[in-house]
This record gives structure tokens, sequence and C-alpha cells, in this order.
């Protein structure tokens, strides 16, 4: 069975997951790199940047999951990138560079669909102006039996746990209070009760909450 | 140096310090008992009641902490009471019957003042309503050189955390999305810079976070 797993997904002490004033010159808004700075430290990410070295922890043990058995992947147009409404840079490809660290195909949530693109070590972003149930239906099929990673953002994640889309739920409680941004909580109200939750904290201070289908 | 201490305040994920709603049945509102089901099962809840018996694990290590050294109590209306405006039954003394656990003067934060009244076992209410820093003042007179605890609920100790009269903060969060009540971080932007935090885990699944002046 093909789940629908959320990984990494980092959120203040407040609930947000992203901070206020995203733009090109700040990914995460005045969250700077706050959230992620743990994710940062791991092995795992940067493995992702083509890098030697970082920890190989608790932290690491979580962070590398993210990519077992995923076939491909849903986003938010907000994590692709900074832009809003129709496109006005279709030469916009996202942070990630020309190789990025997907591999598979890669499905952009947007009301602004325009064509695939295909990108260096088998990423290739698809554009989808469609209900969330249909471009799960689009990404499942593309992923050929394996699971789906929804990649957020927050707001994104927010909206299938409110269709109760999602199987797996990998949250990091970073204890901070952010203030403001996009929270993660709003509207899911009661979540646990579809769960088995687990917590743990590792050294770095870090809180890893996995939200699991009992 | 006195300090200003909040023990045991339990949070939802999504910031909820209690539930919407509250009621004479319904101290916590919606919450219910979620929120302080960790609490009511140490032996440091059990032996407040006047109970035997209870856990004596990491989660009763905090708890027992909520006492030590302390000469005074500061609380909400709302942590005294569901009476809200001016109040129609001067009987209320509180949930905590004849012998209230504080054995302590407690200052109650109210735009309605009334006489003190004193409890068996060396609780007396006082009902104040001044500034935070004059009720903190009044309180730590009567605390004689020991410490203040600020016993809540969310509001209370959000009003004094923004104006930073906090020392000490032992926070629990609870891992369950309670979706409304009355929010802790809210207006505490930036936070965690003017302490040290710590966060720990423990097996009953809820995460224990302390902000202690550095």
């Amino acid at each position: 069975m093909s789940r629908v797993r959320v990984h990494n997904l980092s959120i203040s002490l407040d609930g947000f997951g992203t901070g206020e004033g995203q733009s090109l010159d700040a990914p995460f808004g005045h969250a700077g790199v706050r959230l992620h700075d743990w994710f940062f430290q791991t092995r795992t990410f940067r493995s992702m940047q083509g890098q030697d070295g970082g920890e190989t922890g608790a932290d690491d043990a979580f962070a590398a999951r993210w990519n077992e058995g995923v076939g491909a992947e849903i986003m938010g147009r907000n994590k692709f990138g900074p832009q809003r409404g129709p496109w006005q840079d279709e030469e916009w490809n996202g942070w990630w560079g020309e190789n990025p660290p997907f591999h598979t195909p890669v499905f952009v949530l947007t009301h602004h669909p325009r064509p695939s693109v295909s990108m260096q070590g088998g990423t290739t972003f698809h554009f989808v102006d469609a209900p969330l149930p249909e471009a799960l239906r689009q990404a499942r099929e593309a992923a050929d039996g394996l699971d789906v990673r929804l990649g957020g953002g927050p707001s994104t994640v927010r909206a299938f746990l409110r269709e109760d889309l999602v199987d797996h739920l990998h949250i990091v409680v970073v204890p901070i209070v952010l203030g403001r941004g996009e929270r993660l909580w709003d509207g899911n109200e009661g979540l646990e009760q579809r769960f088995r939750v687990e917590t743990v904290t590792t050294p770095s201070g870090v809180t890893h909450l996995t939200f699991t289908r009992p």
C-alpha cells in the first residue's frame, strides 16, 4: 500500500512552520534558519548538498528516513519558490539548482499550471491545478507503488491533514517562539485521535513527533 | 533573590493552555483532563489531594518542584473560578475545598476586589486589582524572601512573560491538537532569547520544557 508521508517538517513552539515574509533571499521569512538548523547539521542534509560530514546521531536517524521508499513528492507552490500569482519567470525551477535532491517526479500545487520541467538527476517538476485527492492520485501513479512524500510547506500539509490524506507525519518542534508566519495545526483539532503518536527529544533540544496510522 | 516561577503549565501542540468553555463542571473547558492527565498520575498530585500512591518517575520529578521554596502564589481569576465580571457568589473560594493545597498567601488578579479569605491549612486568598508589577510586589512581600509561584492560567502567564517578569518557566507540551481555547505564546515572539532552554520527553509522551534565566 502506497502511503503519504511527511518528514522533517519543523515548527516552532507556537506552531509556525515558516516565518513571515518569504523572499528570494529569505526562503523561510523572518524565521531565517532557526527552524532548520538541527537539520542542516545532519549528514543527511549535507549529503543532499553533495557534501561530506555532518552529525550522525538521533536527529540524523530521523532525517534520513525522508527518502526511503519514496517514488514521488507533492509540494506547495510556496515551497517551490517565492513567486505568487501568474508566473513572471518560468525560468525559476526551485531553490535547488540544476540537480535537485528529489530524483523523482515532483508535483507542485499551483493555480497557474506551466509545462513540466525535467531536471538533472531524475527530478521532473509537474505543475498541477487540481483538488488534493486528484493531485495525490497523479503522484501515486507516478510513484509506481512506492510512497508519496508530502514535502510541505506547512499550509499544504495542513490542508492534506484536514482531508485525512496523510499516513505518516514526522514533525520536529524547535523550542523557539516565532510569533508569526504559517501555522501547521490550525483546523486540525483532535488530529491525534487518528494516529499513534510518539515523542522523543534529542540532544540538540528539538522534539521529534511521529504520527502514524494505528 | 526571590524569583518568579511557573510550574507544570500544560499546553497542547497548538499552544493552548486551557480549552474553550470553562464552567463549574468543566474547569478546563472542552480540553477536559487531556492536558493534565500526566500530572494527575503523579505522586505529587495525589499527595496534594491527600491520597497515597501515584507515579514517581520523571513526570513526578518535574511536578514535585512546584512547591519548593515558594512563599506565595499569584493566579488569574479564571484559575480561581468560573465566574466572570462582578462577583455573584462570594461564597466561592476556589476549586480546592476547605483546605487548598497552596498553604501560603495566594493573590488572585481581578478587576473586582473582595475581602481576603483565610482557609484551612494556611492558604489566604487576596483579591488584587493592580498592574502586574504591583501585584508582584505584594506577593513578594508576602513571600518573605521565598519565591513567588505564578500559578496560571495561560493568559496570566502570557501577560507576565510579556512584561519580562518571569524567571523560571516550566511548560509541559502534551501531544494533542486542542484547536481552541487560551493560547500561551501569543505576543511573546523571541521569548527563548532571554532564557536558557532545556527540553526532555518522558515515557508518558509529554515534553517538559524549562526556560531559566541564564
